[in-house]
């Protein structure tokens, strides 16, 4: 993760950490994170991904990442979708519990990579001070690479991100009474 | 991938695969393929990816995706980068032969999901007729979920897939002057 200079691939350690932001109505956020963190594990990089509202979900890529070395997993939210216009205080606390773990593990100085998935959510809906967040991506140390994931992306993180894709829906299966499916979708 | 019902936890089995498509000039379309594998293989699924056009520029994941079980990949492709301008013979017959390898897998019977990344690119710059692309998308077999990555996705490749994510370009940071990165970028 080299700036400005040609890639040492002897190493893999990084210099300087970027915060990258996916969001957008379209498929392929958390997808475009893990996969994110697929190449940063071939590179020896050590990753910790945050999960903020996934509950039960994501089993599908926790048994994979469970298999792989240097990259741990913590899962912050419930087992239910949360209402964004009914709030509950355990669903808030939960999300700051979730920040509390990033805020250890991006100044732990292990990991190169870590991944707050949803957390654009966590912060759209609420559960989460946006505020909170930035000064957690402003004191971040240099090397650590950030990625923030989810849909309604306060524009604050926008601004604060130095990589921002959006991932915009041209055409999606839901939209065909195609349902959830097992394997691709979670 | 079951459809249209309750998912079965139980079998690693697909019903009917879908086509997802991931175009766009921002980052995330090869990762967020990666990202849907690494859940696939969660399930158990088995996945076949052939990268066109990579060279050895994608030694990262590759890495990674060589000590997972049940995920093969297939690399056509040369080391430099090709120009649109001034397409070499041999760089259209690797790509054939990419497509050649990706007919074989997808009618292997051995595999739930192929991965055709950067085949929008291969066909934009017209390494690969649109025409074949899409046989082999009608005449795949039932069960088989594909998805196609690359910029510049032809008109029939969106309307022939079920799941179009547009990648858009927010903001990047090669154009605040840093270059390409290893771990995170190749």
């Amino acid at each position: 993760m080299r700036i400005g200079r040609g890639p040492d691939r002897a190493s893999g350690s990084s210099e300087t950490g970027l915060v990258q932001l996916f969001t957008g109505d379209g498929r392929g956020k958390t997808s475009a994170a893990l996969g994110t963190v697929l190449r940063a594990l071939g590179h020896g990089l050590h990753v910790h991904i945050i999960q903020f509202m996934k509950g039960e979900y994501a089993y599908g890529e926790r048994r994979t990442l469970a298999g792989l070395r240097n990259v741990d997993v913590s899962l912050f939210g419930h087992e239910h979708f949360v209402d964004p216009a009914d709030v509950k205080p355990e669903e808030i606390a939960e999300a700051k519990r979730g920040l509390e773990k990033a805020r250890e593990v991006i100044n732990s100085g292990k990991y190169d990579l870590v991944v707050l998935d949803e957390v654009n959510v966590a912060v759209g809906w609420k559960l989460l001070d946006v505020e909170d967040v930035l000064d957690l991506l402003k004191g971040k140390p240099e090397r650590v690479e950030i990625i923030l994931t989810g849909r309604y992306a306060d524009q604050r993180l926008v601004n604060a991100a130095h990589l921002v894709t959006e991932m915009v829906k041209i055409k999606h299966p839901f939209d065909q009474g195609i349902l959830s499916r097992k394997g691709v979708d979670y």
